[in-house]
């Protein structure tokens, strides 16, 4: 059989004021949702462990069957990853910023005036190769950026330049180790040449003669290494792909080898097309065993504070399940969950344990027949994050018995 | 936000025949609690896992998030801990006991007739100095006390001089390793002193003289190292505090260096000052952020197997929070639960899981309006002592993010 894993990001609420004390879920018209709750079982899921609050990051690494207290090192490569790089195993990366020095390389200004406008153009010229090195350079959102370096002999060992306080020039960066040697000179050598390929852009020449702070340094700190992950289709001896419009979640799963099903156009907003990520999804099902589709609208919503417009999403969800997912639930493993809860009242992710929904053919059926937080706590299922793969593999008949 | 954990000591029950087979906590008037349950969620926790019988020790240790099967280092310390000695990391304690040995140095009773008064006079002079060590000396109940060795290469690795039998000499302490000799030798020496000593004290005179048997020398056995704890304050970057009459709650509080907010005049029994000791932890959540709440009567009439003494001490507990833990709770996490069961009809601790109750401003409720180990089944939580200052500290919003 096949597995159909939709994770509806920051699904989990509370009660919300502006829907009469409901969460978004339990306010929500979801008639497909509903219908697949009563054909099978619902419950709760503690994405890594009660009262951990979960990043999508974390969160799906364990979903995935990768144990973020073992993987995840740290915000550095998640964050390369959320700017939309495809990293390796044993790149390391940094989170960065662009900055503001004058023409005594003294900060003047850690953000550049949060500049918003150009940092695309600004970090092209930025990649580059540097001995053996190359070095990948991305912008993220506002004055924020990753910069990584990927060749033999690189580490994590080295201090970083970012002075932490404005009126101070750039730390010189040394290594903490022996073995942090190389990177040090290869990061040194980097912050020179950026200073003086960021002083000749159009876009910081335009900045100056507006009278705003150019964007002409790189400040960088907290390097982690990528994680050498074991691939997700020799790990459980299936082919796996995902439909995934933001950048962090599409980052970890092009990490595990899923390969990428998402089509051209989806956003990771609410004004996705959730029907398209659905019927490309299904597309795959015919290449590979197990999709995981990521529609990020309800937690862009739940951070927003917008409870109404959360549930407006999940019937967008809901609608869009007709055509597609109802149509294949009599051969696949069906699982709807979140990745972890942001209430609307919350506008951040909690700790909060996320409904899940469990459908397939010839499944226990608990009965509870609705699909909210609250119900959840009726139904059969009561997972943490690492348990869900060996849950979805199993109810598709495609696990081994443990044992004679 | 602030967090208030309130551990009603042996708070499970079972059935009760005196109660109409209710538990002690189903049969209760309890208005608050049941305020509480119906504007947040109650569940049941296992205080260290399904079936595993906690000691007060180990699940206080647990709740507080050190993993007893790593820092429980067995009835030794924490034993000496509940004489209410303040040990440090490093410390080794024995369990001791008062027993009667003959002209001969034979043990002749090995509780010097269960004796029952007069040995906190005969602990103080057992309070010396060897070579550079602290010898610390207190007495319990009845004929049990503590002894520690506190200073540099004092071990665990000798054995003991309990001979186990009586009409035997105590045994020679040898060391079981190299790293042992040093407290072989110091505890010979306090043995040998400690028999000069209590020969000439006046409470053992007047033994004598009464033909009762005299406390004259010290069996101890079971050494234990005291744990070196990560400071709670470090470990959760907040300020923490406790109220506990009972010493062996209060030991532990202390050795993770909660500040002490326990007030004057309270008991660790039926007879405490309930009020008094929530009026004291709510003042001190003015300057901690966390205060944990012993209360220690529901243990004590669960071993007097009185139901009914039960029921009505959580009777009290619940009048005692109409203008305490009620007025607080809009900027309060609210905790009830207890540290294990000792059901009226055991007198004994059990592993049954423990009813736990989670109030906070904004929280999920799960509709079960009521507060007993029966209803608990039907609640939101279903926890593990583990997850519990997890679940506090994310509630509070004092967690942070694993991830982005």
């Amino acid at each position: 059989m096949k597995i159909l894993l939709i994770i509806s990001d920051g699904l989990g609420d509370r009660p919300f004021s502006g829907l009469n004390g409901k969460t978004s879920l339990e306010a929500a018209n979801k008639p497909n949702l509903n219908t697949l709750a009563k054909e099978g079982m619902i419950g709760l899921i503690d994405p890594i462990a009660p009262g951990v609050i979960p990043g999508s990051d974390t969160s799906h690494l364990n979903y995935l069957g990768y144990d973020p207290f073992k993987y995840y090192t740290g915000r550095g490569p998640f964050e390369a990853m959320g700017t939309g790089l495809t990293l390796r195993g044993g790149d390391v990366a940094f989170r960065a910023n662009f900055a503001t020095v004058d023409d005594d390389g003294v900060v003047t200004d850690r953000r550049a005036g949060r500049i918003r406008e150009g940092t695309s153009e600004l970090a092209k010229p930025l990649n580059m190769r540097i001995e053996d090195v190359e070095i990948l350079f991305k912008e993220g959102t506002e004055h924020r950026a990753a910069l990584v370096l990927r060749g033999e002999g690189i580490t994590t060992n080295v201090s970083d330049n970012d002075p932490h306080s404005e009126n101070l020039k750039p730390k010189e960066i040394v290594a903490t180790a022996e073995d942090g040697k190389k990177t040090a000179r290869i990061l040194n050598e980097f912050y020179k040449r950026s200073l003086k390929i960021l002083k000749e852009q159009p876009v910081n020449l335009k900045r100056k003669s507006e009278g705003l702070k150019e964007a002409n340094a790189i400040l960088f700190r907290g390097g982690g290494s990528v994680p050498r992950l074991p691939s997700f289709n020799e790990k459980y001896s299936i082919k796996g792909g995902y439909v995934a419009a933001v950048a962090l979640v599409s980052g970890i799963c092009r990490l595990v080898g899923l390969k990428d099903f998402t089509p051209s156009g989806v956003t990771g907003s609410t004004d996705t097309n959730v029907k398209a990520k659905f019927e490309s999804a299904i597309k795959a099902l015919n290449e590979v065993d197990f999709v995981l589709v990521n529609v990020k609208g309800t937690d862009i919503a739940g951070h927003d504070g917008s409870g109404v417009e959360k549930r407006d999403f999940i019937e967008k969800i809901d609608a869009a399940m007709s055509e597609t997912v109802m149509k294949v639930k009599e051969n696949t493993v069906i699982c709807f969950t979140g990745d972890h809860s942001t209430p609307a009242s919350v506008k951040e992710h909690t700790s909060d344990p996320v409904p899940i929904l469990l459908r397939y053919p010839g499944c226990r059926k608990d009965g509870v027949g609705k699909f909210d937080e609250i119900s959840a706590k009726d139904g059969y299922l009561r997972l943490r994050g690492s348990d869900l793969m060996n849950v979805l593999l199993s109810s598709a008949n495609l696990a081994e018995k443990y044992g004679a």
